[in-house]
């Protein structure tokens, strides 16, 4: 089961998708089954729903396999479409990703505390939508295939064994980064949220589906050929780690969405260095979550 | 006249501050007497409202002296509370700024193009609205006084010549910062992110009232001691160049804030350093637009 945004015929609404993925079922059909209310979008849906509501939705589904809206009659689009605030985003946070760019002016080294950056809320695109390769304005667009967690509970100061509890689910997304403004403007923010530099999706899968300590593989393929391939065991630090550290003075909010940091095999760092040009495809692949893939334009 | 959100009894409201800032007109009453619709809430009035509506405005307050509440039975908020995204910010953008930190690792050199970094918008606060010293996250909490410009129409690739029509207008911000954090993590978000690091307003002032280019002093005081004062045409990258050059790929949106640097004086530089503690008072204050006051606690 995974939480996600659809397009039917009019305007974008909240629902599930089922395990077998091949029914859609809106949260308005789940709350009249289960006979509460339930917000008709997912943003609002990931504010209220305790593991409680979660389960009782697994357990209508069980009861109503036919139930829903045949999947390939919907548009899945990325699960939260406009994020409050800018996404959340780890740099150099696998270890043989900061390998491979040891080289680079200014990156190398472990890093001692975590690499905080952002990318705009309207970077996010969903799933087969285009990436712009902004030719214009960068020559060197490079993939970063990423876990996102999906923080579903307020807080602030967040102990380590408290972390899981803010979390709502995890997706998958793609740090689209132009390299040549990432480095030109020193600060990471230009180089990392050019329109359409986060593909997201499809769905959010609840935490309960994907338990803590993560070990989960995490694949990057262009035009078909594998880039990177990775476990989320391999990140420098953790999810629990990264939530209590950022939130030490800072209050996270529902819907907040927080990308891990990427593994080995970017563009960058190949030899020679190959980027993405009009007419690739990017898939992001993530264990027990599912395939994100997009074209270039 | 300043553009503003206040608050009188019940919840926040837009309006316009007087020219003799002695009378707050709400955007409903303004409405009435122009026989136009006006959005209630600041954000709507500047994704919708040109320079003939703010024209208008002006002729109904020279008509209108005696119209309004008085200045002092209502609170001035944030003009902008929720922004719905993060703030851009420019790092290293006033010469004399760069001369003072040229010692300090990482930081050295005038910049080859426009740093841009991010502020969360939680960190947003009003007038005389409390700072955090957050003082288990850091022990160099720092100042940096700067005019913000309010984007007021969408657009990307936006040329310098055209920059002007984009913006709505400007007002005064307070970029704090922990230093420590800022440089541990090496990238800035989180350093100048935490909760209520961005004190705003009181108003916004539109664009026709303050003409490019800007030449306005821009102070900052703690405690009523002057620790920057220089003004806005020692910019290294000015007003046009910053929209043309953050616009490139990136579409700017209605209620966008832009923070354009801070000049010499923060206390990092200072012989020793002199960070913000709790009961200090800081003042950032700018020709044209005003004064903005908080306390740190």
């Amino acid at each position: 089961m995974q939480f996600i945004t659809y397009q039917a015929d009019g305007l974008p609404e909240g629902g599930v998708l089922t395990d077998h993925r091949n029914k859609v079922i809106p949260f308005y059909t789940l709350s009249k089954i289960l006979g509460i209310p339930l917000p008709g979008q997912l943003p609002e849906f990931i504010a209220m729903a305790g593991t409680d509501i979660v389960q009782a939705i697994r357990t209508v589904l069980k009861a109503n396999p036919e139930t829903g809206l045949d999947r390939k009659k919907v548009t899945l689009l990325a699960p939260l479409l406009y994020p409050r605030r800018n996404l959340f985003c780890l740099g150099k946070n696998y270890r043989d990703h900061v390998s491979e760019i040891k080289n680079m002016p200014d990156l190398e080294g472990l890093p001692q505390a975590p690499i905080y950056f952002s990318k705009l809320p309207s970077t996010v695109i969903g799933p087969d939508e285009p990436i712009h390769s902004h030719p214009g304005v960068t020559k060197q667009l490079d993939y970063e295939g990423e876990l996102a967690v999906i923080i579903g509970l307020k807080g602030s100061d967040i102990s380590k064994t408290e972390a899981e509890k803010h979390i709502f689910g995890y997706t998958i997304a793609n740090d689209l980064t132009a390299r040549d403004l990432q480095h030109r403007h020193s600060q990471w923010l230009k180089g990392k949220s050019l329109d359409t530099f986060c593909p997201m999706g499809p769905g959010i899968v609840h935490k309960t589906d994907l338990p803590l300590p993560l070990d989960v593989g995490i694949r990057c393929l262009v035009n078909g050929e594998t880039r990177q391939q990775s476990s989320t065991r391999h990140m420098i630090f953790d999810i629990p780690e990264i939530i209590h550290d950022l939130s030490q003075g800072i209050t996270l909010l529902p819907g907040d969405i927080i990308l891990t940091g990427t593994p080995a095999g970017v563009g960058m760092a190949m030899d020679p260095p190959c980027f993405l040009k009009k007419g690739d495809t990017v898939t992001v692949e993530i264990d027990g979550i599912g395939s994100l893939t997009n074209p270039v334009v």
